[in-house]
């Protein structure tokens, strides 16, 4: 009986890979190597030769699935199944990855941008709880975020929504430029990145007592995971920082409360490790800043399913495509 | 052939109504008082009765319609099609609209939220073009939205999606205490009466030669059109009100725009009766505030059909309902 699905999370160190039941249920995973020497050219042969290797291991055929998903870097065209522009990968040409799968398997082949298949992971099997409307952020080096509205990703009109990172929260002589070229991203403050310039724009007029503080002074490198674990002891330098992170990071969630009302919006992302202790302060801003009837519903939670939500993002990709 | 739709846009001076193609062609136009004595409690048997008489007089049968849609303002959960806290309608307790004309109709009944459905009525016949993804801004004494993808409603955990009036603009001590309880809210800014609002702020400070400020001195009774009409011409207190209007609402809609990218965003209401003018000036703030491929493609324009947006916009609800 055809019931499972092919999953794969391409990154640019490794491609994760799960046979994962229609129902979320992951049967097995394996992971390769990302291969991104000669342009990227034999990532796609490499991940269709390791699944046929799967599946006659376990004497699986095509007739077992009922399709391919799949999430990958860059900018992702889900209805020609092509990928532009993932510079992790080396694909800095157009890349028909929908071809390449419909000629080695005889299975409906879907995809979309990593960020988009991790959100329908966690709507999906993750802190969503399968409602309807989630959208889940991801913090790390930068942030971004996946829509799903009505149980489906939203992708807009060239394919940019969920540009979250690129809210503008700070306008004015303050405000960080951006690599997107604008000022006063999101971006700009509530990533690992952010929370570094957070920490030079605090450091410089602190005049107390503060760990922190001594190791900038000292030339030490830091990271946004020494800040945080500062912040967690009381050091006050730390705490201010964590403090504009999360006031930040708070009223850009709250437009995302205020314009789609959610049943879950999901922090992840590595910047997400920090935990209990980052979410409460940033719901604390958002429930200040967000209209009363929907802080009563919309819910800021963490994300559950770590390194899966991609593979069960993709497999979910699978279900709603067949259907 | 049953290829009508009867729409009604209720409001609390009149209900408007209208035979509806499925294509969108209004055949006929008419309008009644909307009776707010009794609690409201003649409202939906008047709008029943004008209904039926106006089948009567074209010799339309039920036969002739596939189903009857309906704006109205207040909470409304379209689901069970039920209607509570439409203050100006004098629908103080629970109304149960749906039930009232599936028992006058043997037709199929969709209901939603004034502005829902206006939202609506503009991206299936106006200003929205048919794209699948729309926002419309109703600007008027506050501020409304109402939230279209992949050619729906977004309605949200709580039925609360679209309440971008709410959108947090201002915070620290400047922010203005907003209606809903909370402070710096898009609404205190960019309606009506945030005009009013901005007026006064900037008015207190400012020194220079102006007919607004010296309207103000006189005491008499300013509006926003007066204001954006001064602004036209060149009155340079009216200059700078219009410009923090149009920064502060080129923010909000550069949130809608990094989160949805949709195809449009509509601005329409009292306020978008200044035109163009204002129009290019927010469209300016959105361009700075928003991420570089989004604004290629997401289009600030003005809203088309005026009063007919409702009724047109409720047709669509059963169009939307019985496929």
């Amino acid at each position: 009986m055809s019931n499972k699905i092919i999953a794969i999370d391409l990154g640019g160190t490794s491609a994760k890979m799960a046979i994962i039941t229609q129902d979320g249920e992951i049967q097995d995973k394996w992971t390769i190597d990302t291969p991104i020497h000669d342009e990227g050219s034999h990532i796609v042969p490499g991940i269709i030769e390791s699944i046929k290797k799967q599946l006659d291991l376990y004497n699986l055929t095509e007739d077992d699935f009922i399709g391919i998903g799949m999430g990958t870097p860059g900018a992702v065209d889900s209805e020609s199944k092509t990928v532009i522009g993932a510079y992790n990968l080396n694909w800095k040409t157009r890349q028909d990855i929908g071809e390449a799968f419909e000629a080695a398997f005889d299975l409906p082949f879907f995809i979309d941008n990593d960020a988009n298949v991790a959100a329908l992971g966690e709507q999906w099997q993750g802190a969503g709880d399968q409602e309807p409307d989630v959208v889940m952020v991801t913090l790390g080096t930068g942030v971004g975020a996946g829509v799903v509205v009505d149980g489906k990703l939203v992708h807009g009109k060239n394919n940019a929504a969920g540009e979250f990172g690129h809210v503008t929260i700070e306008t004015g002589p303050k405000a960080i430029a951006c690599t997107c070229g604008k000022k006063g991203c999101l971006e700009t403050l509530s990533s690992a990145t952010g929370v570094m310039h957070l920490t030079r724009r605090h450091a410089r007029e602190y005049e107390g007592d503060s760990d922190i503080k001594q190791k900038i002074d000292d030339g030490q490198a830091l990271s946004s995971v020494d800040v945080f674990n500062a912040a967690k002891e009381g050091d006050t330098l730390a705490v201010k920082i964590v403090d504009e992170f999360a006031k930040s990071l708070g009223l850009g969630v709250s437009h995302l409360g205020n314009i789609l009302n959610p049943a879950r919006i999901v922090l992840g992302g590595g910047v997400a490790n920090a935990g209990e202790f980052m979410r409460e302060q940033v719901e604390a801003y958002f429930m200040e800043y967000t209209y009363p009837q929907i802080n009563e519903k919309t819910k800021i939670v963490l994300a559950t399913l770590g390194n899966d939500a991609g593979v069960l993002g993709a497999a979910q990709l699978v279900n709603l495509g067949v259907n």
